[in-house]
């Protein structure tokens, strides 16, 4: 049997080679009816492109992962459509991939690259103490969008950031309070400890104390042991019942939003009797009453960023990369002066 | 040159059948050594698999679509997750394919199709007047999420649907008003007419007050244009600025949480002055002070039934069916009875 070619097979289906190359490439501007033909005069005549069968079964894909972690965080809903936008602009397709608060993001990237030939993973939201181990089963470039790996023993040259720097933002916020003569000042987070994001903005907290020589005191830290609403709220109550912070820094807005709610419900009026602070920036922040004074991360420069560092990645143009991006403070009516150091 | 068998390929690879098969169908489940070596014999013995050509290029999947429309529509993300999980379930995966409300959930459904083979399709949000005519680019099942076809002409044997009554929730909603005494109640909706959500609870509000034997009145009802708290707040603020109602029902709970503020920013006192009724039941409602009272949707039961009608219609179990679940009335604290009539 003589071995054909792909211009053997354009002159049977009296049709060009790029449409017959379109076919092979599962391109969509085909009509259906000269896909048919294609692929049944192939099949008929044995064909098998000289490229190799390989390119046949595993097709080359362009598709770059973006592995979500935390469904409903309202904040990575604003970065997502940003990144597709991107994506596509570089010419990729984006393939996003959610999983809850409780998966690990590594996992689920190494198991979407097995299945899916990805080209690159963008990781939107993660653990900060990733192990050379656990990145092996990684074997495409990956960004880390709002997170680095500040607990981890990961080589800097082996994956890419781009983010807030959480404890000099978490530093910032407080130091905010104190300037407005704040001095018992507590602190909603998830946890002190873990290597996790809550952890970097405590540390950022303490920190802003002890610049402000303020002791640290444990009874005006709430730690939720999440960063959901509900969570907040119980904290919230809870910290409000045993002691009388004159201001409070919140390490989301949602969880501040919650916080506010939980100090209405105690009777305890914000901001006369309680100030609040918080980093995020969302929407609906604007929203509660009083409206929440934040740190807004800068949500559409942290996406953008995350895909040119990988499209650069991609192209060969670009090492891995580690960006700090900074927040911009949106003054709301949370938080109150209480006296004016240094006034004149 | 002999025409070689998956069996041939398999003995020249000294491997099982079933590993040939594997690597055939692109399955995760065979180390890359093997993959490569079958691949190799394949391309070097010229093998085309006896079931055509048409199987190695296009690749039959198992994919189910999501296509969401409004991106950051925190009700549908709710809805999201469980659907993941519903398909996972039934042996398909999910694709999520995010659009924002000014992108046609059709066009971006078919281009889809095209480009990804689907098995079908769940649309998440959508418009409410499909023709024939635009539906034909579809060519799998699908089911519409959270609306139907209620201004459209499209048979009800062409496409499935899940949703809640939106006329008769609405009505619900504002007959509770009415049933706590409040006669000059306003809406909070995005426009009267198009086809839309908005018009649906908007005539479910106008059908209340006539039920009520309460005169509609045009300058209590405030049209935001889009269902943006930015817009809700804007339209909340004119409305309170022209006339003085004691109640207001808005079309989601999104934009009754911005008309709270609206009213806080007016000096108008919630509930004192001024009673707020919703349909949606988010999270993020549970925090606003006061906390809303509104018509919760059953998140999970919208998105589980979705998936179950299509694997059926997948399964060839069942014909295109089209469900209304019911709101449950989960009360906060943002209405307040002005009189009780029938008391006793």
């Amino acid at each position: 049997m003589e071995h054909l070619t792909i211009k053997d097979i354009a002159r049977l289906c009296e049709t060009s080679v790029s449409t017959v190359s379109r076919v092979l490439n599962n391109h969509p501007d085909v009509s259906e009816t000269m896909r048919t033909k294609v692929l049944e005069i192939m099949r008929e005549n044995h064909f098998v492109p000289n490229n190799s069968a390989r390119s046949l079964v595993i097709r080359e894909s362009d598709l770059i992962a973006v592995v979500v972690r935390g469904l409903t965080n309202p904040f990575f809903s604003m970065l997502i459509k940003t990144m597709e936008y991107a994506i596509d602009a570089y010419g990729y397709a984006m393939a996003l991939h959610q999983i809850s608060s409780s998966e690990d993001e590594l996992k689920a990237a190494a198991q979407l690259e097995r299945e899916k030939r990805l080209k690159g993973i963008i990781l939107l939201g993660g653990r900060f103490n990733y192990s050379p181990m656990e990145v092996a089963a990684i074997n495409v470039p990956f960004v880390c969008c709002t997170y680095t790996n500040t607990f981890g023993a990961l080589d800097e040259t082996r994956y890419s950031s781009v983010a807030i720097d959480d404890m000099a933002e978490a530093r910032r916020a407080v130091e905010y309070l104190i300037e407005n003569g704040h001095r018992k000042i507590g602190a909603l987070i998830e946890r002190t400890d873990g290597g996790s994001i809550s952890q970097l903005r405590y540390e950022g907290y303490i920190g802003a104390l002890e610049k402000g020589r303020l002791k640290p005191d444990n009874s005006l830290v709430a730690c939720a042991g999440s960063f959901e609403m509900a969570d907040a709220y119980t904290a919230t109550k809870a910290l409000l019942e045993r002691s009388n912070p004159t201001s409070l820094f919140a390490i989301s807005d949602s969880m501040a939003i919650a916080a506010i709610k939980a100090a209405a419900d105690s009777g305890i009026k914000v901001p006369d009797q309680l100030s609040i602070i918080a980093i995020d920036g969302l929407e609906q922040s604007k929203y509660c009453v009083p409206t929440l004074t934040t740190l807004e991360q800068p949500a559409d420069d942290l996406a953008r960023r995350s895909v040119d560092i990988l499209a650069g990645l991609l192209g060969a143009e670009i090492e891995n990369t580690h960006v700090f991006m900074e927040t911009r403070l949106r003054e709301g009516g949370s938080v109150i002066e209480l006296l004016k150091p240094n006034d004149p």
